[in-house]
């Protein structure tokens, strides 16, 4: 029996740290202080239930709850997400995952029973990547994706060494990066995306996380006055990069399941009666499909060097962060559609299309991923909303499938 | 019989003010303690020469030399330009013109004789435009284009009023805006295109300047998470402004007459991974001919229209300048050809693409510019350069032009 009202208080509680009223939305970074402010409530609801908190040498945080005995096999159950925000975010993001965690390991407090393997909540570090790239820091360094000295040696956008900041806040923890191998990995997630709300569906079982391509493009053109330079003399750095934006919009167009955007773009000197001397821009491709991402790779690195040749312009490219396609382990994606059967629940098979920490624990345990519907699509905004009721059906089918996985 | 080396030298030493040794270049932004102390070396030049030295309430440096006696028409003839700079600007934009007229000035003291009509040397407010907009500002509120009080209303990038800089650096003056109304008036100065040089041309005779068309567009559109809103739900003012950049380009190719440029762009919130909510462009259309500059102008218009049903955005266009385009007076233009031609000089007619103070005078006098060639067509930049001996014969050439105009 799922307390929802502990559930959403405790969201609600969540979501005040960090708010900022004018907007409706909170901004929690990872490691700051407001950051620290989530850290510590999170613990201190780890520690009423309980749970045997840890905190690791990347600043992940767990809270177990022991097995009933100590059997062979000590490798836990893991729920996880993250509480750090993006600026002016909503309250669901990462947070309503970890708050499931505690919901379902409180269901076993209230009914007095010990589960026959533990049961780790897990918050993950600096998911958003806001401050510190690469995004999905915590979980990726708990996969062995990347060195935790590299990550603790990351420089934030205000200069800050991201290490320096675990010790500031007190979330430098003693425990080796990664050594909490999880048997299985459930995350439970608003969707972020338009899907289940456009066709009415109450639970999304997702299959997959497809792959992101994120690279940053420097394109160098020669400055020259507006007025006085003919069309055919011109080395324009800032029409090379519109062209390349209605390119990769057209790609996707064409491919009919690469996602391209970009969101990024500056030009050099920015002048209305100068030619651009330089343009930098994002270009994020995304496709569930590793070969096809691929092509889309390709066809932009075609197409700049025919626009290299056709503007007489370089473009330099740098690789910002690249995750190929995740499947998820079908026997837990099966044991999600099964459990909304179960309850009566709508449910559909579906790809996420936002990165998150289950595509890195893909990588060392069985990892799946339970949507909700998120209203309007929208999130990383204020005005991100799942209803109450939505909330608690998701939260209904994690402990369903944590029952299944642990008792059948 | 024109004094070069002096030319030469004040070129120089005006160049040195401001100076940047790091770039090469000099910063004299209108109305700045960098300016203030180059109008002072001007004031001193022209005091040298013992001009008549008046400012006017918009700030325009007027230094005249009276005529042999005080006939029925006292209007000058005016040789004019201006010394403000850009950033990082070469040495020539504009100080050329101005200091060229101190030259043709001291043939006269030096020949100890005085003309039959008065010759004044104007240094305009404000060409550049860089601080304060629009550009040729000093001669718009000449030309009587701008109330006096707008103009000195002006604020600045940087918060200040243009009237309270004026007064700051003393060059608020008391002589009324627009009171000398010349008979004629030449402007010499650098092409700062590449035709002259490419043609292997030493005088560009201008016939025309063309009409300038400046509009910002502001695009709004709807933020949202990159990797999970499906294409054709996406209302991305990002990928509207760059469809707007690659149409303008196009726009010009297939006109033959029309510059087209986007030189300033902003994406918000501008992040890799979020769909830009807004976008902020720059558009810089010129053509000679105004009718083609307005079917330009129209042909934008019926995009924009297309565009926002399209992607479903909203587009607010907001006219930052216009200027129609201005024939110059046909007997100085072909005056300019013959003393090309008298000095053995080749010459061809041309079209200004930059702004010039000629263009705002051309309202009020009968008006014509000599163009010198610019290496590379480079302006703006401190790599501007044209060799001496064709500065020299640009001086030489609007000597000659006066010379004609006074005693012919
Ligand atoms: N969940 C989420 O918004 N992750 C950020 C990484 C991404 O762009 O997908
Ligand atoms: N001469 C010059 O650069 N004027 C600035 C105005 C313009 O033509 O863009």
């Amino acid at each position: 029996p799922l307390d929802g009202d502990t559930l959403l208080r405790q969201i609600r509680a969540l979501g005040e740290i960090g708010a900022d009223q004018e907007s409706g939305g909170r901004t929690r970074i990872a490691l700051t202080d407001a950051e620290k402010a989530g850290r510590d409530q999170l613990v201190r609801w780890m520690q009423e239930l309980d749970l045997l908190v840890q905190v690791d040498q990347i600043g992940n945080i767990f809270g177990t709850l022991p097995a009933a005995n100590v059997g062979a096999d000590a490798r836990p159950l893991m729920l996880g997400s993250h509480i750090d925000t993006v600026k002016n975010a909503g309250a669901l993001d990462g947070c309503y995952g970890v708050l499931a965690g505690l919901a379902v390991v409180r269901a076993f407090r209230q009914a007095g029973v010990l589960p026959p393997r533990p049961i780790t909540v897990a918050a993950f570090s600096n998911e958003e990547g806001v401050r510190y790239q690469p995004d999905m820091m915590g979980s990726l360094v708990h996969a062995g994706g990347l060195p935790l000295q590299a990550a603790l040696d990351s420089i934030g956008t205000d200069g800050t060494r991201l290490g320096d900041e675990l010790l500031r806040i007190g979330y430098a923890g003693e425990l080796a990066a990664g050594s909490i191998v999880p048997h299985e990995y459930l995350e439970l997630h608003i969707e972020q995306g338009p899907v289940l709300e456009a066709e009415g569906v109450q639970i999304g079982a997702v299959a997959n996380l497809q792959g992101i391509s994120w690279q940053q493009l420097t394109i160098q053109g020669k400055a020259n006055h507006a007025g006085t330079t003919p069309m055919h003399l011109r080395h324009d750095a800032g029409f090379a990069a519109a062209a390349i934006v209605t390119f990769v919009r057209q790609l996707a167009a064409q491919s009919g399941t690469t996602l391209a955007t970009v969101g990024s773009l500056h030009f050099e000197p920015d002048l209305i009666n100068v030619i651009p001397r330089k343009a930098v821009l994002s270009v994020d491709l995304r496709d569930p499909d590793e070969s096809r991402l691929q092509a889309a790779e390709q066809a932009l690195r075609d197409y700049l060097a025919l626009l290299e040749q056709q503007e007489q312009v370089r473009i330099h490219s740098e690789r910002l962060a690249r995750f190929e396609p995740v499947p998820f382990a079908e026997p837990l994606v099966a044991e999600v559609e099964h459990a909304a059967a179960a309850r009566g629940l709508s449910c559909r098979r579906m790809t996420s299309g936002a990165g998150h920490d289950a595509q890195m624990m893909a990588r060392i345990a069985p990892a799946a991923m339970i949507f909700v519907p998120s209203h309007g699509g929208i999130s990383h905004n204020p005005r991100e909303h799942t209803d109450d009721a939505q909330l608690l059906q998701g939260a209904q089918v994690l402990l369903d499938v944590v029952l299944k996985r642990l008792f059948a």
